[in-house]
């Protein structure tokens, strides 16, 4: 049986680094982890040195004596391949397997991830190091599991290295066939691009104000997401010769450039997420204005658990962040620590592996705090973990529950990229995915990202009651075919402006927009705009009130079945549709054509009744997030409290409270930082 | 006779490409346009592979098909030279074609103006293109004229390509001789920067601080204009061969560090503008207190006027602008495809193409939107078009007609290139410049540009009642006779702070200040200084008011027969003399020994009388514009209004209005973006 | 006897560049610089062609004939070596003399200081230049001392030419004999970075996020320390093997990544400084709620007093600064000039040298206006060179006088380079290192820089009531064992927060904090972290009143004999301990567990005594300086006005007013700008 996320007990981890410290600590440092609850290291990820000091030198009593110390303690041990820091013997060596900027300037030793995943030498060296951990090592009683590499995608998501070049022009060529195929796709007729022969194709290398061909782009992403998946690939296949029965592989996430589904579907057992919230708090990027704060990090356990509806966090943060050269944080103040934890625990996380045990003293990370200061005396950080542990002794029947929402988010990769190269695309993306989420949280209205490619979405999407695809610019027949199946079934969709106005390529549709969703929403956009800077107060009206438009307008006739639920009301284009509405088969679509925001998101889910689900259980408020896991027929509920003051919750029915072991009704107050988790009776 | 320009009519164009779309679209676009109104196209100039798709191999079937159907449907067509965008093949094998940044990275294939002036290989590719092309196509009935190249200068004006730096160094030897006179001419012994060989020189390379020997960057900036005019010439040269009578040759601008004037002059039958006023509501370009916005584009036609007396629009903004990567904006709102078009011909345009028929579906500009957008269906735009086309009709007497301006602002081209070199004079110049601007809009007094070089100014300046020429701050002895000769026959200079403390090389001369203008400005500045930025409320006391001085401050004595006219009121040189009034022959010279604010426009325009020149025959708000066309004895007004809501015009007379053919007086309304147009009876 | 810093007198000088003019006008110079007072001019310092027109060829006839001239006027001459701009014969040649940017790109010829200090070429250039020039006019009568290149370090401290990593390979070879041992010094056991052979060790090279290793850093920039000192350190042991008995050796700094205090040690007889306080008026960098600007340069002058105990000013500011490319200034207000050569006076300077003469006409630096405009007309600026000649003879008395302080503040360069590499460090010393400087400054409380190593303090401190030693994030045993021997013998030590976590590799230390301090603290910090951004009005609570919290909290115990003395006041850590006070042998440490405030400064200052020494003498507002220089038992107060305003200052004994030659006594007023020098009867 797997030793984590195995629906039993939700378990701590903590990530140790024996190479940091002196022999004659590990011992006593195991015990005291284990005596606070913590029964699970990760070791390893930057430590290829320990294992081939030199060129084809292999050495395996570091580990060995390690593993020994673990083993007669009792702890259990998650080894990585150590790929994302080459050795410095590697990368003088062989500087063709280091990354570069777009100009060429190479990425060199002395940081971590200045690696490229095209260089034939370093996939070899990478190989060979995963071929020798895994042989020696994954026979070993303590180790339950692996992680490759470390972060992957993370530092940088851009490649361009010459070896990159080279994979790309690889990639593409295999993809057309032929240079005119790729000069279709890629529109190469515009300002003269068009290629005759494959040795012209690079990815992309610095231009006049540094603007690429947004047709390549997309597949230039695509290229990198699937260069990483394969560099996983190949770890993933030789440890699985050596692994032991029941022993997982996972991944620690969650970066860009990357299909992190297709990563973990072909690769993965499951997904691990590094979760710091305290960056809300960083000096250099801290925003007095954003409501959301820590909070915002719930956003991304989402994103987490759509990749992997069963997942653990791999680092959660402990200590205040930052490193010497940038990045400085505070601690966390006391509770956060557990807040954050029950946050992740919430969203779904079995397994919470704290960065770090000890906080390094060497490097440019001394400011990434562990539990432990520089000292590594007994401290308040040590305290919380112990009263964690402990709460999660009352938590045990949540393992394996699931996360209740009725409510989708559609997303896609093809867009996601889009909004990084496309800056019309990007702004609109951004307006709507602050609205939804920051609506959707402050209405206690719990929600999943759905994924959506070709083969259909990424889960059974029958359960949600309305599923929201903001802005899926980019569109092609099958996923238009998936839409319409959720809608003719008896689903709500809701799409935002810019529908469909781009094939697969990126490149503009010439039908009549929504293009190839025009059928399905009964709309007709005549004419579109973004919204002027000087006029940002335009609205639509609808017979329930008056919505703010945001970022852009399409201009709407209702065709066919469809019909008219707002209009502009002012500027040059007042009267013109705004929402349409459209009965399906057995569903609706509504087709939003501005951007969204917050009060175009509660105007959605009131009107088909979705917001504030658990409304008749309790009521609290709005800077307290509310989550909501399901085991068969029993619920449980989250209730996060990020203030910094107490906050009072009222539940309108009895509940049981776990971590009480008592039945508690009516009003409760939560503590700063507080938490409540209760059954449902 | 010429085909457009021809002083018979105002004409409409668009820009188009036969090479994005499908051919069986071709006939259908052509017949579109010409049922809007729109009878010329414009062709080819980013299509190089559509004639060489590989190196030396050529083929002409493409443009001879479309061109059949051209002569076809009656089309009349400009076609380009492709230069701007040299192929894959060619810069994938010669890459010395490339421009580069300041530190030698090479500007890559990809986005467009890649391209260097000075490599041998590219002069001679561009010169067989231009020939292959001429001789082909140059004899077909539909085709009425040629463009050179496109946006000669756009997207970069900065050529650091080793071609470059060798071409620099053959032209700074042809022009100095000897390293000693070269050293002399750029003072290079100040930092102790002697060159003893010809192969010590570059251009501009990487520095500290990227700072520059500030002599050799004008002779650098010369050498650019001169290479970007040579460059043109060439092709110029080979179209002359084969062009048919009356066909032109011209290109469009206007771009940076280069001597339109005398690229006009040298190469071009006239010259071309594209006017793109939507800029000013780019979204991240937006400035809220910015009062003149798509006003300003005024400023650039002037500018266009004074290189060109006749000229064309090449590309008149119809929708909104755009690239995938930069620039976003908002689609025109209704009435400003109209009034920026009428601005255009208000002063002095009488061929307006707008860019672009179908917004492209493929490339960077997908968001460069044309008429059509990219469903191609009618739309607002297109019978907007129709409405303007149908305008023209009434305005046909004014083709030919002329700007009316009774003041002047001189500039030249070493004084502009400095601007750039220099902060110092950049900062009064960019002060001053809007000053004038708008000032002179703002109380409608129109007014021309005039340039200065050695052999005299660019059009006959005895007509203007006073001549503006804020900071002359690099003078010679031709100039300084060419300005005293105006004054001494009656005319008035006002000159600004700083003139005349630069020679050629813009070093600073050892003269008592103004130098050269001394004697004629009966100024003598005895100390100065930068304002502070701690007292920057510093004041002018004249007779009828104070000025706010603006960014320097000389502080001046008068001499001979110059008389001080205003004093500085406040800070440490109070008292001194802050404008001196000299009489010269018939005229007179004014020198404001700071830069200038509205209220110094004031002043001296008021001071002179001609301010608001036709105040006697109409009233109206500052924010609409008065421009005059005239046309011996008749004079055509137009009253443009750039605000977003109705304005009142007042006519004391009577006046002719050509678009309703009736005659009008007393009060008018203007609707948001409306104009005027009118015939003084 | 050396003839300027000699205690006789105080002396005028300036930068003259005789290379710049014809000849036909240097007699006349030199004439008028006598007439005005200056006797001491600086030569040569970027005038290497002249001596040395390309390789190998020498002449001497240019100076020869310039210092003929200075001898038979009676000029005083500073020759210079010319290194800070290596010729175009040479560079062109030996492009590896040039230095690069962090990715390789070199910085050429046209600026100054492009070279780099390890380069065995330049070295060797280095080497003959001076040879050349000192063996040939070191004999000349009028030569007074030699200038070491100029300002050193200055344009850029960085070095990362190829020549430098192979040198920076060879510092640490020497430093460390093992890589095992750089190794461990430099943890690179973190990420991996473990070398295993030196040829893979580099300086900085660029990496992800041009994030490098911390403790390579640290050695890093000692090396570039210990270059610029090897490389100055062999001119001037060339030089000395000719000069003239009594001739001096110094050069102008004061620059970054350079131990100056070793520098002054090592090579120099003593050390001057270039001081331009108008840098604070400068338009791009002008900042309205600064309250110090211009006095802010009395921060400077205090840090080159401790530098060279006798100093003198090589380029004191007399016109406006800036370039052509960047800085922009006004011209110094009338009074600024002098206020700002009393300033150098008051602080210790003994020589006050101005640039320069005559304004250059050609080059960058036509705005770094000399005493003379471009014109070389009598001008305001010569007038007030001789005002304060004047002036300077009535005050010779105070020649050799010494600057009386009671206060220390205690820097280190360890320390100093950590606040360039470390954010988190960097932070907190500039928090506090401006409101020490401030408070001090506004209490009228003169303080001296103190410079603390291994070897001890760079002074006696015994003579300092109070020394301040914000924060000695990096500490060793020997500086430990200096400070706890000041306190025993009865010194008031202050410590700030964050005190000795790190050893003199940059790496945090295991023990308890304040580490190597605590014993002397009677400190314990057991928790600590960055103030938050969201909650930054926290406050340290005394028996006399509150104190804001700045940038960090170390959470307080007292241990053995320390005592609480002040406590948070708020947040989740109020009532924790943020002030300990700690008697010790005679003496006294305070530990203050944040970054310190002007209120801060101004509580340990009044507790012990130290605040407004001479306050029982006289009053005056905060925005006048007071300092005092001493001389025997004969003190010279000098009190500088730096608002443009007039201020009044009360004296409540009778003074003697040097400059009136009359005792004064009561109020007296400053006119803006004013200076007021008086002899405490």
């Amino acid at each position: 049986m797997r030793q984590i996320l195995n629906e039993q007990s939700i378990r701590l981890g903590t990530c140790y680094y024996p190479e940091h410290w002196d022999k004659s600590l590990w011992r006593e440092d195991l015990t005291r982890m284990l005596a606070a609850g913590i029964e699970v290291i990760r070791i390893a990820e930057f430590a290829w040195n320990k294992i081939e000091p030199a060129e084809g030198e292999f050495t395996y009593t570091f580990y060995d004596e390690f593993l020994d110390m673990c083993e007669e303690t009792g702890m259990q041990v998650i080894f990585c391949t150590p790929t994302a820091t080459p050795p410095a013997w590697l990368t003088e060596k062989y500087p063709e397997v280091l990354n570069a900027e777009i100009d060429g300037t190479l990425l060199r030793h002395g940081a971590r991830r200045h690696y490229n995943y095209n260089s034939p030498v370093y996939r070899e060296k990478s190989r060979i190091i995963t071929e020798k951990s895994a042989s020696h090592y994954a026979g070993r009683s303590c180790i339950i599991g692996w992680q490759l590499d470390n972060e992957l995608n993370c530092e940088t998501s851009e490649f361009y290295s010459d070896a990159d070049h080279k994979a790309f022009r690889a990639y593409v060529q295999k993809k057309y066939g032929t240079p005119d195929a790729l000069n279709e796709a890629w529109g190469t007729v515009f300002w003269n691009q068009t290629y005759n022969d494959w040795s012209q194709v690079y990815g992309p290398r610095h231009t006049v104000h540094d603007t690429q061909n947004p047709h390549m782009m997309l597949d230039y992403i695509r290229f990198i997401s699937d260069s990483c998946i394969s560099f996983a690939s190949e770890q993933a296949e030789i440890i699985r010769k050596y692994a032991k029965e029941g022993d997982f592989i996972t991944t620690n996430g969650m970066f860009g450039n990357l299909d992190n589904h297709a990563l973990n579907r072909k690769v993965l057992d499951f997904y691990t997420y590094d979760s710091y919230p305290n960056f809300a708090y960083t000096l250099d990027g801290y925003q007095e204005t954003d409501f959301m704060k820590d909070r915002w990090w719930s956003k991304n356990l989402t994103l987490v658990r759509s990749i992997s509806p069963s997942f653990g966090i791999m680092e959660q943060q402990s200590g205040a962040n930052g490193w010497t050269t940038r990045m400085d944080a505070p601690s966390p103040r006391p509770g956060q620590m557990r807040l954050w934890t029950m946050q992740s625990i919430a969203h779904g996380a079995d397994f919470v592996s704290y960065f770090r045990w000890r906080t390094a003293t060497i490097g440019t990370e001394i400011y990434w705090h562990g539990i432990l200061d520089y000292s590594g005396r007994d401290n308040e950080r040590l305290e919380m973990v112990k009263g964690i542990y402990a709460d999660l002794q009352h938590m045990k029947e949540i393992a394996g529950a699931v996360y209740d929402a009725k409510i989708g988010i559609i997303r896609d990769y093809d867009n996601v990229y889009d909004t990084s190269i496309d800056i019309w695309h990007g702004k609109i993306e951004r307006i709507s995915d602050n609205a939804l989420f920051t609506a959707l949280q402050k209405s206690h209205t719990p929600f999943d990202y759905v994924d959506l490619n070709d083969e259909g979405f990424s889960t059974d999407v029958s359960s949600y009651r309305l599923l929201f695809y903001p802005h899926p610019c980019i569109m092609d027949q099958a996923r238009a075919e998936h839409l319409k199946k959720y809608v003719e079934q008896g689903g709500c969709l809701v799409l935002g402006c810019r529908s469909a106005y781009k094939d697969m390529n990126g490149r503009c549709v010439r039908e009549n927009l929504p293009g190839l969703l025009a059928d399905l929403s009964g709309a007709d956009v005549k004419e579109f705009t973004l919204l002027p800077p000087d006029e940002q107060d335009i609205t639509v009206q609808t017979g329930e009130g008056s919505l703010p438009a945001k970022g852009f307008a399409d201009r709407l006739s209702a065709e066919g079945e469809g019909s008219i639920l707002g209009t502009y009301a002012n500027t040059y284009f007042a009267g013109d549709g705004a929402i349409v509405e459209h009965k399906v088969g057995e569903g609706k679509v509504y087709y939003y054509a501005t951007a969204f925001s917050e009060e175009a998101v509660g105007f959605f889910t009131e009107r088909e009744n979705v917001k504030d689900p658990y409304g008749e259980i309790l009521k609290l408020p709005a800077d307290c997030e509310l989550a909501v896991r399901k085991k068969g027929d029993t619920s449980y509920i989250f209730i996060l409290n990020y203030a910094g003051e107490e906050r009072r919750v009222t539940f309108f029915k009895p509940v049981y409270d776990l971590l009480e072991e008592k039945t508690v009704a009516g009003e409760l107050v939560l503590p700063a930082y507080g938490v409540e988790i209760c059954r449902i009776v």
